[in-house]
């Protein structure tokens, strides 16, 4: 599949984000969609760490994948190809983040509508996305070794939207200052009901502690 | 200095923001201060950049950094203590990038008004800071390795608007899957005027010649 479909998503003319990000969880949760809005600075590792998640989730959901640009088409493309479920492309036409109604018409234009899993990869960018609710019924971040340990103290609102967090290239710990007792503390201190992993998406550590978690979450979310 | 000034930066109320970026600029230029913006993803390495590049130009010049951020004073400290020179930060109150106001409020809050360099450290983030003018002299751009060199591809606008391009941490080129000339050739596919330098903030490698284009980019700018 070396074609994805791009759809150039409109920013809403609707004041009330929450509103409807309310009533698109409410229509989700009708459908049994589980919506997952994943967020990150760019160059985190997204696409790889989504790739082995989607590959072994596959196994237990219908999954479908919203890739949120900018511009470009490479990372649906890239999903697409290695893990064979529907990717899309949202491009968000220069805006920095996507918004509830934004998130409905990616939905809308996937090609079935019955989906268990709707992964959403947000614009990387740590500040904005974390500013709008898409009506998601989780919300995960991913913080890589190399950016920091402090980055939950400069972006705060990140950390406290975020239902748990990946820290992601552990392989590469050793060649940078990262502490990461203290890179925990961080998002304990922003967020203390916030989940941490370490992960590696480059070569699978802690994947599948994580896919553990998210079927885990989604069996519950089905629950209530 | 363990104590530093923090500036709360409120947003412009007028409209153009290009015209007060083009005002700030000529202010700027009639009092000989060159305003350096530096933008990059969370992470990239800025604030060490930084520290190495203004402890070689104090040399030559009286500068003043402006670290702009949406919480904290971490960077601000930093540059303070490691290089002793007139160093605020700027809360943006949640805002992801700086206008020319902003800006404008940042330099009339320095001590001094007779700085030959301000640089100014916007907000770490690949999208909104590109959107707005600050009234700077030039715009450098840091990108690192880690952060993947297909980044010029998904965020078009930082290229586009950046006059040169740092290439950093390029000490753990050997542990990522990152092709330098790949990157390099992305970066000029969105700005074929942009200069390039491959540097490692944390081992100092490349900053002379980084600090020999910012001092020869000064004096041309003063000849004008």
């Amino acid at each position: 599949m070396d074609e994805v479909r791009i759809i150039e998503v409109k920013q809403s003319v609707f004041a009330s984000n929450e509103l409807r990000a309310n009533k698109l969880r409410n229509d989700l949760k009708k459908k049994g969609t589980f919506l997952l809005n994943v967020m990150s600075s760019p160059g985190s590792g997204k696409t790889t760490t989504l790739t082995r998640i989607v590959n072994e989730l596959k196994k237990d959901y219908k999954i479908a994948v919203m890739e949120a640009d900018i511009d470009s088409d490479v990372d649906a493309k890239t999903i697409a190809k290695n893990t064979n479920v529907e990717a899309i492309q949202l491009h968000t036409g220069g805006m920095c983040h996507l918004d509830a109604d934004m998130t409905r018409q990616g939905i809308e234009s996937l090609t079935d509508d019955d989906y268990d899993l709707v992964i959403l990869e947000n614009v990387g960018n740590l500040v904005c996305p974390a500013e709008f609710d898409t009506g998601s019924s989780k919300n995960m971040c991913i913080l890589s070794v190399p950016e920091g340990d402090d980055k939950p103290l400069k972006y705060p609102l990140m950390f406290e939207v975020s239902n748990f967090v990946l820290i992601n290239k552990i392989d590469v710990l050793a060649y940078f200052d990262f502490d990461i007792d203290k890179c925990k503390e961080n998002i304990k201190y922003r967020n203390g009901m916030a989940d941490i992993f370490e992960v590696c998406g480059k070569d699978g550590r802690g994947i599948d502690e994580v896919c553990d978690y998210l079927r885990n979450e989604i069996e519950k979310w089905k629950e209530n």
